[in-house]
């Protein structure tokens, strides 16, 4: 940690700085340059929340140097995570794909899907039983009869499932059937959902949120892992900028960030990342090549008969269509689909 | 609602558009540009959710004209809604300031705290008893131990109190102690904690999420209102953008711009706003000549040794000074303070 | 165009608004909701501009139907633009990489590197003689005498040359030497510079601004054209985010926007789009996966001393590595390289 | 400035980077912590602009310490900068409002508009010769006519006159007729352009960029001012953020923050950084009591006939009004209008 001191910062100034620092553990080496002085100042960061430095007489502000995520990040833990769900590894040589309807409806919609997802290629359905949406008059999900249908058609497709958890109070629930568990990109920040999933010891598909910076997503995988699973899958799903001809843009710089700052294995979601069926294929196809680990996919049959977020979502010919192209890039990037 | 067709629409396309429309209620008008189609739709735009019509063959994009909120617009509701606390008004003729430390410590700071903020002027004491940190090894709060003290100095100040709910599994809890509910910028589209919140009946300050848009935040108090409590007061407490020189960036236009569209209070964040004690002063003036029913603001004893958020909080002499300062202002935009 | 009016506008306010429209040549269709009214208007949006209508009384907002631009459409002009410089062609089936160091130092800098990129499958040496800099205090660029260095070594190795202009003076200098005017992402919206360089006749590369829509780079483009020159190439760039870790988001969604929206061909910039050469590689990888038709990076012989941007510079033998790892992906979407 | 080594770097790695920074100039010392080494090194920060010492091994970043503005910073100046134009000064006790159209139309327009913001108490006649459109087909102005009758119209009411610059080759022509030379925001980074209106000796108002940070933004006024220019008057307008309820996001924060670190006058345009004239009002009583040294609005006689901007222009009356409520604001700040 460095600590920059105001420019004109009196000797006495930095005495009282140094001294703070070292009640708090710290080691202190001033630096003093023609202008300004910094002082830095080595031992646990963390201890420093404690009492703010910043609001000291003379400090400017402060330089953290160390990452603030230890479990997540790739300083203490070089081997890239492997999170297994049954037979289904996430992070290995082999790509995964996740798909499935935005919302469970019904249980011909959804065993229609996955039978169609499964034999192009897909080995995690996807569907919400909970959804968490913008107005509270539209379709909220059929909750506890949804997680039913969704473990139902998992079971006998032999696919595995995922569907999101948005409250504290239902995480007992949904572990009870899914096989992995989603935190949404509004939730990315709800601490006490993201202890409770960690507590649950299921595997944790944890998005990133709409502004989150990919700092403040690994300390949100941090939450996770710290309360007991290691199990944690990121997932890229856009972010918000100024640009609208898109539902949000898809930040694919962060796969190789994240790869070079965290073990996790990370995916991506190229319909909320693009919000539009018809450049889903390209997001798809370009995180494929950027080193992500799989995809995340709304698929339905009748998109225009979607009870949400039907314009982003695939027909399941136009899956399979892009399961397809994805083989080849899949091989250039040393991976297997 | 306007659904605009493709260049090259065919007539077969434009018929099936108008059919579905019917069906669900809409009536339909289309007018035939030289190049492009587009179709009036008149009727209730939540209809049409429970079908996706941008993904029928030949449509380009559906352009709304009706605002998705109800209850907390001025479409139906033309007066100003004057939040009433016992005693205190917020939204009313008179301007409510909220101050307090970041997080409930212990009772000496906070007595001390409330003793000169209340002689400073402030109506309303706040303090965090659960506390979202971005890291989990942060300090998160006394919990119910805070609350009790929160309440015990209000009860003993005649201040009113105002504390963060962070969980559905909270909310009967916090209502039990404090006179309002705070919703954090995280939480703002923690749906089902809003539900909860609305149920309680107590009054609920409402925080902006930090890349919430005006629209977004509006259907956030929706979610409330129509949940069962019409005593919302919005809170702008600064936006996500580029600029790193401050911790957020206060979008003062949002005052005027929900004034227009809401008849909810609003008030503003300073500290959180600006992230710098330096800069809340002038923060807090340009939010009450912008139009701000009030402003809620980060005062600690000794920032220095604050246990959340030092940085950005003011020493109680220098919020008297503020509060000095704010009167002029409040008198020229027809106000009391 | 549609004009929304106000939710209580009067029979007279809708039928002031319909006589100016019609005055300025729009046939109006007003459709009459519950709540409110819109019209409908058919004509050319660009008539309007000549009165601001949204000033009206009663008028709420104006909904634009019609893309503002028309030559750099698709709706005009439906097959893919070409640009041809000499035997190379930018925007067919073969996909073009341009490849050299951010600024022109000295020849021997340059010739070395271009001899090596044209080795790994290069066809264009790129080179700054003039560099916008952020500080005055900065390197500059070699201007006229870079210019001719540049010219030099694209004859002898026979690689093709783009540089910048960022100066309405320097546009007939500048295509004296270079085969492409590159317009940087600074210069983006200096309309004077856009239309001097479709002047010229030169083919321009064109940088998507930092915080510029895909609407708007594509009106910049409009500009170029409009001015004479229908020979344009787009190059993404990345745009500024709230995001920190990297020094742009490389907008990847924008690729298959613009191909659905324009004729243009579209290339990426990874070095600038990463800020960073550890991540040029899957950058590019993603992007010739999503659908670009080129790429253009830095390449420097000895990185930590470049005289600007070293830190995103390629070292030549990495760059060689990244070629050959592109290849298979070209394949894979039907290109070569 | 501080060089942060990366987890693991070598003893070898961190000894080749002080002596690079040893050649260089700079002071080394290193501290040496249990993860990480960082290197301090005092000097000038500007000499390391000639080598990348961020591309050497085991280097993952560098923290600078000093801003990197000379001119324009509080560093060496401490007085406030009073920007004089004949009998007005801009950046003293005194508020200074600068009202008029955004585009010059005709004499009548222009003479109109002139006698009455005067009238109500602004000191300078702003309206485009040249602008600056999105679109190519839009009005560009009336160019040299403009000028003229806006020269004309100044002599004849007393008024200063600013108005904008787009293109090197018109900044003679323009410093003919105009007192104060606008860099719009378009242009704050056309660094040749702010070299050319620096060498003109005229003041210039430097908008600062849609996108961009206060430190570019003081960095463009430092080339003005190394240019030969001190005159430099700073003029927030707002910043493009996600919201899109207002046509930008007007960054209060940066009037405190702008005071804090430069000695430069700044004012504020609240018709661009709103986009809507019902939201100006706030936004100039807001600018006001956040310390801005002034204002600069749109007025125009028949906003709904307006060339350009209508919809955020001013009529005479309601800017006379606005005016009259500014009074009490700048009271209440010390300062005089």
């Amino acid at each position: 940690m460095i600590i920059v001191m105001k420019t004109g910062a009196t000797e006495r100034q930095i005495q009282d700085v140094e001294k703070v620092l070292e009640e708090l553990g710290f080691q202190t080496h001033p630096i003093y340059g023609a202008v300004k002085t910094v002082i830095g100042a080595i031992g646990d960061r963390r201890l420093v929340e404690a009492h703010s430095i910043d609001h000291m007489e003379g400090v400017e502000n402060i330089v953290p140097i160390m990452s603030p995520y230890k479990l997540v990040g790739r300083e203490l833990i070089h081997d890239n995570t492997v999170v297994k769900v049954g037979d289904v590894t996430i992070g290995g040589e082999e790509l995964i794909v996740m798909a499935g309807p935005c919302a469970v409806e019904d249980e011909d919609q959804l065993m229609s899907t996955a039978l169609k997802i499964k034999e192009a290629g897909a080995k995690v359905l996807r569907g919400g039983a909970f959804k968490p949406r913008t107005s509270p008059y539209s379709f909220q999900g059929l909750e506890e009869e949804g997680l039913k249908l969704l473990a139902e058609v998992g079971r006998e497709t032999g696919l595995k499932t995922v569907t999101e958890v948005v409250d504290t109070r239902d995480v007992e629930l949904v572990s009870r059937y899914a096989d992995i568990l989603q935190v949404g990109a509004r939730s990315m920040q709800n601490f006490k959902l993201l202890t409770e999933c960690g507590k649950s010891q299921k595997p944790v598909l944890l998005k990133r949120g709409l502004s989150a910076t990919i700092e403040e997503w690994l300390m949100a995988a941090e939450y996770v892992v710290s309360a007991g699973s290691s199990n944690v899958i990121l997932c890229e799903r856009g972010i918000r900028t100024f640009e609208t001809a898109t539902r949000n843009t898809l930040d694919i710089n962060a796969i190789p960030v994240v790869k070079e700052l965290s073990h996790l294995p990370i995916i991506v979601d190229p319909s909320h990342a693009t919000g539009n069926w018809r450049w889903v294929d390209a997001a798809s196809r370009a995180s494929i090549a950027a080193g992500a680990d799989g995809l995340i996919i709304e698929v339905h049959p009748d998109p225009s008969r979607a009870s949400s977020d039907g314009q982003q979502s695939l027909k399941p010919d136009k899956f399979a269509n892009l399961m397809k192209s994805l083989k080849p890039i899949a091989k250039a990037v040393d991976r297997a689909l």
